[in-house]
């Protein structure tokens, strides 16, 4: 369906330069670390939250969709225009409004890429803690719209754990301001952390206040490896029921092992290995990572190593960082789903994958943040086989069949997107899905807001 | 309005004694810790969610308004019947269903109060954050609905901070199940944290998952004395930015340590009082504390010594406990707020509020949780003379206008209830209240779940 002819007259005279219609821009905009393409009608980049607010008039009144983006590095099509209507990139607000060192708190626009907002506060001893692998791309916004985490979230907590104010418009383009620059409220219904997470379905978030940590004064990082996954999996639940809380704990299996020695870490044939890492204080690091230590300790254990200095603790992060695109080296075509599971569960978790890979005769690799119980799943397999993809397709479902059975959930970072939406209805009853419509409609009336994303279609 | 012969019939029959229209109960649940007061046509007391999800659809069909109350500890009105119908008493659903500490969280029915399940939680080594000082009486729904604070909130966040999943029936009469016992999840809108702090307009909450936090090997406080607030507040900031977190935080004024001089206790007269308590290992506590020590020093420092043993320690805390009781002392009316304000404008907010007595000829008191910005300000004053009410109601509209004028909000622990719903317009514009009233509408369509409060009606 066409533009209508006056939206794109009003749109185009309002943003000026901010309109593109070119193949290229539409192009760039079409796809998201999904792979999914869906080429959108217009790509518009506002440079205001007044630019934002009359966009979002002008599609309610002529019922053109609006799908948000910030770098597109979202894995699940969140950010994929599958209605068509408007890309509305905010990669032209991408200002630090105010660094606020002394209220540990930062004011940004949504385009803000995580990694430039890190370097500035490296400056003022302060970070903000989620992390995602692809932060040096990745934008505030996009971390706000799927409440990304990463490895520190074990720790710092997640996006929602680290926003204490936002400026957004909703659906029916209304300008809303919600909570500031304090880190304890009850006034009013938190919609802060209602719209983290809702993937650019309810509304624009055009301003956040971040919360603040101070950086550490110091790390220090453990390798330890386990002869197989439930040892290691049992040393989670250890490390995690104490009071020293690690820094990041990174779970790697056994196939994640062979990959990092396949390609020329020092790392031995063992059944699955931790890494723990310990940051504070000078003074205090030594007694946490004792006590991490001693956590760690216990049956199955097959050595513990202790990357103190800082080239070490660099090796132990590049290797964890370089499996992601090493499992491109097994087969070209991967499904990574970042299940999560009550940390009890992780056992359960890795030996029923590791079942469903001999079931289904594929290699299946599992890592990551196993202090948050957010494993990702990686399903191997050549697209070009069509048994190998229906198998991975099959293995899938039961991933997520399981995931749920333990309690869990189908994202513990990633979102929900395109690519999990049919589970939606295995994850949560009708009621609910029902009660997160209604929410919907409340606050974007029309429908316009990323349209056929996240909520699944009622039946 | 008498209620509706068949919805009399339909729940009585359910409930049997759960049905309660004699006048001594009607009384005991007409009130809360705000003095207010309104009878209830009947008070229910169901045992199981399927019978809150019976007593909803009964009030929705007949239109019977329905008003949630824990242990009516709230200090604004909010659990108080100023619609009539009836009051929903969890005082019979008080169980824990299961403490799980390898996952770190309790699962509860919301009657259970808060002081219960610290108890219960100590035998595992893990506590709940909340703790508010009513927390031997008041209930974990009740803490749920109010977004309840406490001192340990500057360390370990406040209710919303502490709760993973709830299971809740909304005013649609849904039974709704969100989030659950994990850390970390981008699956779907967090009605979690929207529930929280919504004091009972969107939804009852029936089953709460909450999450909870080793308990620390040891504590140790220190009292810092300051010439005047001024230098405490900037001796505040320097603590809040520095790594080392306090597990408290409190301010007391002029005012206060002369209340506390006044029962007996040995403060000096200075400007203002810090306690400032660590908690950790017992490796790592002389390590924090001298951390805490350092960045309390600062221009003002009048004196500083350290609760390090057990007596002493309880001996700071009963003292800053006293506080709130001793305050009937000066005068019998008292107003007592708990506005916040970024942790930076704590300077500005006690000079105001120290401007505002001097204006309106009335002590004020002021202390509470400085280190999230929140102080609770207690306007002081004689209820039967006609003059001094007005002029304690006056201060008050000032102490609000001073909070919001400074970046700041109506509360931050105690909620908006009845007490502060006029000065909602004041601190959020009108289309971020009608956002919210459109998710009131949402949950609540037919407007039965405790009318009248948190939200104002619109102009």
């Amino acid at each position: 369906m066409p533009m209508p002819a006056a939206f794109v007259a009003e749109l185009s005279s309002l943003l000026g330069g901010g309109w593109r219609v070119d193949a290229a821009t539409r192009q760039a905009h079409a796809s998201d670390d999904s792979r999914r393409v869906a080429l959108p009608d217009a790509v518009v980049l506002p440079q205001s939250r007044e630019q934002v607010v009359a966009i979002v008039h002008a599609c309610r009144r002529h019922r053109v969709p609006l799908t948000a983006r910030g770098a597109g590095t979202a894995t699940t099509g969140a950010a994929v225009p599958t209605a068509g209507g408007i890309v509305v990139s905010f990669a032209r607000m991408h200002r630090i409004l105010a660094i606020r060192p002394a209220d540990r708190c930062a004011v940004v626009e949504p385009g803000v890429r995580n990694g430039d907002l890190q370097a500035a506060l490296q400056a003022h001893g302060l970070f903000w803690p989620p992390d995602p692998s692809s932060f040096e791309n990745c934008t505030v916004g996009g971390n706000l719209a799927t409440n990304a985490g990463g490895p520190r979230a074990v720790k710092y907590g997640a996006t929602r754990d680290n926003v204490l104010g936002l400026v957004a418009v909703t659906g029916a383009g209304e300008l809303i301001r919600v909570g500031g620059a304090y880190t304890k409220c009850s006034s009013g219904f938190d919609l802060t952390r209602l719209l983290v997470g809702s993937e650019g379905t309810l509304a624009l978030i055009v301003e956040a206040t971040v919360r603040l940590a101070p950086l550490p004064q110091t790390q220090a990082g453990l390798r330890v490896f386990y002869r197989d996954a439930a040892s290691a999996a049992a040393a989670v639940s250890r490390l995690m029921a104490q009071p020293a809380v690690p820094a990041m704990l990174e779970f790697l299996d056994r196939r994640s092992l062979a990959l990092l020695r396949q390609n020329g870490s020092d790392v031995p044939d063992a059944g699955a290995m931790l890494l723990v890492e310990a940051d504070g204080s000078l003074d205090a690091l030594p007694d946490i990572l004792a006590a991490l230590a001693a956590a760690a300790e216990g049956d199955g254990l097959i050595d513990m190593d202790v990357a103190q200095d800082g080239s070490a603790r660099d090796r132990l992060l590049a290797a964890r960082r370089a499996l992601s695109p090493a499992l491109r080296t097994i087969a070209p075509g991967k499904i990574n789903e970042d299940v999560v599971v009550p940390v009890s569960r992780i056992p359960d978790l890795v030996a029923g994958v590791e079942a469903l890979a001999a079931e289904f005769a594929l290699p299946i690799v599992s890592f990551g943040h196993a202090g948050n119980g957010n494993l990702h799943v990686n399903i191997l397999y050549h697209p070009d086989d069509a048994d190998e993809t229906a198998r991975a397709r099959a293995a899938l479902l039961r991933v997520f069949a399981l995931a749920l059975r333990l309690g869990g959930a189908l994202s513990g970072e990633h979102g929900i997107g395109l690519s999990k939406q049919a589970f939606m209805a295995d994850a949560f009853d009708a009621a609910t899905l029902d009660a997160m419509r209604a929410v919907k409609n409340a606050l974007d009336p029309d429908g316009i807001l990323n349209p056929g994303k996240l909520l699944p279609d009622p039946d």
